[in-house]
C-alpha cells in the first residue's frame, strides 16, 4: 500500500484530525434513506445552525469541497450574464472570479495588494461605482496570505447597498466567528478538512431567506448544486439528493459534540485564538516577521516572511525532514514566504517542538548548512 | 451520539465495507499538495485503468458522489442547447433527463417500459428519427429496477450513429464488465459506495479522447466539474483542483488491491455473478418472481415482485426488525416490489441467513401474523 509516513501536520488542510475523528470514521456503513441517517443529518445541521448562529438561515450539507458551494452561489443566486463585485485579497479570491466566469456572470474585481484586507471604505466605494452588482463575496480567511477580512464590518456595508453578500469561509469556519443572521450574510460555505478538523469530502453551505427567494427565478441552476433541491430534500427525509459522504457527516458530528463538552463555540474558539497567537509569537521571537497586515492576522493559517537569502522552499523541505508538515508559500510567494497551518488536532506540545525544529532549521539555513 | 445500530446491509448503496476498506477510513490525513497523496492518487487511477480497460481513455477522481459527474457529461461535452438521447429504463433514467434539463440543454427522451432494457434495434431507430442529437446517456445498470442494459451492443449502435455515448455505470461499475477503449464508451461514471464496497463521497469518471476534444469548444462548463481542469491538475500534479476526499481514495486503492491480490478483475467479477445467482435462485425457490425481464438481470441489486396481498414496504419493515436492511421498492414500485442489493461487504452466510429470515418473514405476512 502507498502509505505516507506520519509527519505531524502545520497544513493548509486536509489538517490533522482528532483520534476520536478518525475513530468514527471507520464505521460501518448505513443507507443514507434509513431512520438512522435521518437522525445524524437532522442532529449535524442543527448543532451547526447554533454554532453558525443562523437561526433565520438554513443550513445544507453537500458532498463536495467546499469550493462546489462556490460554485453554487453563483448558479443558484446570480442572474444568467448579471454582475457579480469580487473582492481578491489572495489566490481563493482569484479562485471566486474564476467561477464566476466559468458560469457565464460578470465579475467585477477589487483587488488589494497581498498581505493586506479589503478595508470597509473600499468596499463602500466600489459598491458606489458599480450599482448594478447582484452580489460581493468576500474571502473571510485568505488561506494563501494569513489574513483575516472584516467580515462582520464589510458585510454591513454591502447590506446597506442592498446586495447579497456570498462569503468564503472555508479556512474560517470553526475558528473565526460567524453570527450568520447578525451579521446579514446571504450565502456562507466552508468545508470540513479545515477548523473543523475533519477529513475532507464534505462542504457545509448557509444560505438567507433571501438568497433562496432569488433562487426560485434563477434558469439553469443544474442539478447537482440545485439548492431549492437540497432544501427539498432535507425538509421532506433530511438527507441530500445525492448519496452523502457518511462517513465525514458521522466525524462531524463527533467534533460538534466534542465542541459542546468543552464549553461550547466560544470556548472552542478561544483555543483557536491562543494557539494562534502562540505560533506568530513563536515565529516572532525567531526573528521573522508575518505578512499579512497587523490587526488582520489570521486565526487559522500564519503566512511568515523568510529572513533574506532564505527560501521559504527550502524551510518546508527541511521542516519535512525533520517530521512537521508545513504549507509552501502560495503562488508567486512561494520563495519568499512559507505558511503554518493551526488547524485540527494540534496538542501544545507539538507547537513548541515545531517551533524548536524551525529555530534549528533557520540556522542551518544561515550557515548554508 | 447518533449511532445506527448495526444491520446486515442488503442495500442499494451505501453498502457494507470491508473490514480492509473500514480501517483505511481511520488513517491520518495528510496533504493534497504532497507528494503521498500524488503517489496514491497516482496508483489509484493506474489501477482504475487496468480495471476499467481504459488505456486511451482518461480516468479522474471527483470529490462528489456519481451524479456530479452526470452533470460533468451534460456541461462539458453537450452545447448549450444541444440535443441528447436520454434513454430511461428507470428512475435513474429519469434523474439523467433532470440533469439535461435543469443545465440548459434539451432531451430526447426513449422511454421502455419498466423490467425492460433499452434494445440495440429500439436505439438505432430512436437515432434515425432523431439525427441531431449530440450524444447518448445509458444507465447501464438501472438501480431502480434490477436491470443490466445490454451496454456494449447499444454503444455500437450508438457509434454506427457517430454519438458520444454516456454511460451512468454508478451501480455497475466493479461488478459489470466494463471495456472503456473496445466498446467505444465516450463518457462512463460511478461512485465509491457501490459495487466497490466503499464508504461514499468519491466519484470516478472515465473520458474519451473525442469527448474532451469536444470538451474544448463548449462555453461554460462551470469550475467545479470543468474535466479539462481535472486533468491539468491531474497531469501537471497528480492531484485535483479541489481538496479530494482523501479517506475514500486510500479505501479504494485498498479494494483494487484486494481484486489484485485475489486473481484480477475478472476473479471478481465472478464473485459478484454468483453472489447475484444465489440471491435470485434464493428467491425463486421461495415462489416470487423478479422485476427485470429475463436475460438482463442485474449482478448488483435484484427487484422481487410481492406475492399477492403481500406489500413491499412490510418485507422491508419485518426483514429491519430481523436485522436486515434491505431496500424498498423505488417510486411507484414501493409496494408491489422489494430489492435485495448485493454488493459489497456481504460473506456467504449473511446470504443463507438473510433469505432464510424472508422465508419467515413472508411466512408471517401470508398468515397475517
Amino acid at each position: 500500500m502507498v502509505w505516507p509516513k506520519p509527519l505531524k501536520l502545520f497544513t493548509a488542510g486536509p489538517v490533522a484530525c482528532f483520534p476520536e475523528v478518525l475513530e468514527a470514521m471507520s464505521f460501518q456503513m448505513f443507507s443514507h434513506r434509513s431512520k438512522e441517517y435521518r437522525d445524524l443529518h437532522r442532529d449535524t445541521v442543527k448543532r451547526l445552525e447554533a454554532f453558525l448562529e443562523a437561526r433565520r438561515g438554513t443550513v445544507l450539507l453537500f458532498p463536495s469541497s467546499g469550493t462546489g458551494v462556490m460554485e453554487a452561489s453563483v448558479r443558484n443566486f446570480v442572474s444568467p450574464g448579471g454582475k457579480v463585485l469580487v473582492t481578491i485579497i489572495g489566490s481563493f479570491g482569484k479562485r471566486y472570479r474564476e467561477v464566476v466566469e466559468s458560469n457565464g456572470r460578470v465579475p467585477v474585481v477589487l483587488e488589494v495588494e497581498p498581505g493586506n484586507p479589503v478595508l470597509p471604505e473600499e468596499l463602500d466605494e466600489a459598491l458606489k461605482k458599480n450599482p448594478d452588482v447582484e452580489a460581493v463575496t468576500i474571502t473571510y480567511n485568505e488561506t494563501s496570505t494569513g489574513v483575516l477580512n472584516p467580515l462582520k464590518e464589510l458585510a454591513k456595508i454591502a447590506k446597506e447597498h442592498e446586495k447579497l453578500v456570498f462569503v468564503d469561509a472555508v479556512s474560517a469556519m470553526g475558528a473565526a466567528d460567524i453570527k450568520f443572521d447578525e451579521w446579514g450574510l446571504d450565502v456562507v460555505f466552508s468545508s470540513s478538512q479545515k477548523a473543523f478538523g475533519v477529513p475532507p469530502g464534505l462542504a457545509i453551505g448557509v444560505f438567507s431567506e433571501d438568497a433562496l427567494e432569488k433562487a426560485r427565478n434563477i434558469p439553469n441552476r443544474g442539478w447537482y448544486f440545485d439548492v431549492l433541491k437540497y432544501i427539498k430534500y432535507q425538509e421532506e427525509q433530511w438527507s441530500t439528493p445525492s448519496t452523502p459522504p457518511i462517513p465525514q457527516i458521522i466525524a462531524l458530528n463527533v467534533i460538534l459534540r466534542v465542541i459542546e463538552r468543552i464549553g461550547g463555540k466560544y470556548e472552542w474558539l478561544k483555543i483557536y485564538e491562543r494557539r494562534a497567537k502562540k505560533i506568530r509569537s513563536g515565529v516572532k521571537a525567531l526573528g521573522m516577521t508575518l505578512f499579512a497586515r497587523e490587526g488582520y492576522e489570521s486565526p487559522t493559517i500564519t503566512c511568515v516572511r523568510t529572513p533574506p537569502g532564505i527560501s521559504g522552499l527550502d524551510v518546508y523541505k527541511r521542516m519535512r525532514e525533520k517530521g512537521y508538515e508545513l504549507a509552501k508559500g502560495y503562488g508567486q510567494f512561494k520563495k519568499t514566504t512559507f505558511r503554518i497551518g493551526h488547524m485540527g488536532y494540534m496538542p501544545d506540545e507539538y507547537i513548541d517542538e515545531m517551533l524548536k525544529a524551525l529555530e534549528e532549521v533557520l540556522d542551518e539555513l544561515r550557515k548554508g548548512k
